[in-house]
């Protein structure tokens, strides 16, 4: 049902989409459909708590426990160009698109879950700097840019275009991080760029343990095996 | 009237936003404002196209007649940056995010204005590979990501945030073109990294002429001093 209505208000727009529409396409009756949401914006927030679901399920929580900061970046880079790029992931268009829509509590909810992803990029972007693996970026910039050439594919992106999804993040990841990348000291030499430097521990670290990255809400929920969307609130499924 | 509708639309959304509301706004009666406009629609099409008037003399018209493709690259960004963090660029927020509101004959006029941009980067990072002072990137994914990195901002800046404009602007070109840039080879070591460069004469370039970009539709206008809203179309002012 919120895969159908996310269709719908991806397509229409969220103003524009009655809810009698919504109703049809989901083959409710409108009251119907008032059983399992209390009101339109419920709706939307329902719609775009299940899209950072699917956000931190296929992109966040994979990387998390990648040690090396900047192929953690890569990797969270490339698996959310290949979440945006899928014509299915409406819901994800949508927490993108009508980021102003939702007011209040609702609003709170979602943009909390927002900042998590930003600082976990600005974290990664420090931690990298520490250990002298990128250049110095000021964090906030470097995650706001990379979210910005990343997020905005999706105002752009076609499925029959020229660039397949699979081309978009190799070019996009070797933009961005092509130039941030320290360059092997002269004395590694020989060794190809990046790659030699990635096998060297990291100051600091601890052999073997992944970094921590401060996701409480998330992580813990998908140990607990526990539906972010439905967590804590009391909304008929 | 036409930054009134616009801040209106910005702050509701245009569904959101009754002509109503909008007449209401403009000191209008609703019979007023449709003295002015043919239809809602189209005082969004009038709105955009005010946003790219707005736009391509501040940011793109200026920058048309820099020789160097890297110089012209980095001011267009910063010119974008400073444009979009304005408060008071709403025509070019609804621009931004009302990218699919408009059909038919309206949308591909707004949307064959945007594709000029979008060219005139692809053109400028290959003009900047052919010369040699850049590394080879594919452009048009280049210049996707600068376009997101730069119009991404509207969602996140805000004017009392701990990131002013002009930093902002600073971080971004060299987190985008720092790593771009080629070095200057062994024998200039001594001379600062790109400047050093940026002296050199462009192979194959004319001396003292600006590089011809592709854009008659509004470098003419501007020349003729025409304002492109109101160019070939039957709409009162």
């Amino acid at each position: 049902m919120l895969e159908t209505a996310a269709r719908l208000i991806r397509e229409q727009g969220y103003e524009a989409a009655s809810v009698q529409d919504i109703a049809a396409a989901c083959g409710l009756t409108k009251a119907g459909l008032y059983y399992y949401i209390r009101s339109k914006e419920d709706l939307l927030l329902e719609i775009m708590s299940y899209g950072m679901d699917i956000f931190e399920e296929r992109v966040l929580l994979p990387v998390l426990a990648i040690a090396d900061p900047v192929e953690r970046l890569k990797a969270c880079m490339e698996r959310n160009i290949h979440l945006v790029t899928e014509e299915r992931s409406k819901e994800v268009t949508i927490i993108l698109h009508e980021h102003e829509t939702l007011i209040g509590a609702a609003r709170q909810q979602i943009n909390a879950r927002k900042k998590r992803y930003v600082h976990f990029l600005e974290a990664s972007f420090e931690e990298a700097m520490r250990e002298g693996r990128i250049r110095r970026v000021e964090p906030r910039v470097a995650a706001f840019s990379f979210l910005g050439m990343v997020l905005w594919i999706y105002k752009w992106f076609r499925q029959d275009g020229k660039i397949p999804a699979d081309r978009l993040a190799a070019e996009m990841q070797d933009l961005f991080f092509g130039g941030l990348e320290i360059a092997p000291a002269p004395a590694r030499r020989g060794k190809p760029a990046g790659r030699a430097r990635r096998a060297r521990k990291a100051p600091g670290a601890k052999a073997g343990r992944p970094v921590p990255v401060p996701l409480p809400g998330a992580a813990s929920r998908a140990r607990r095996g526990m539906p972010a969307k439905l967590a804590g609130r009391g909304v008929a499924p």
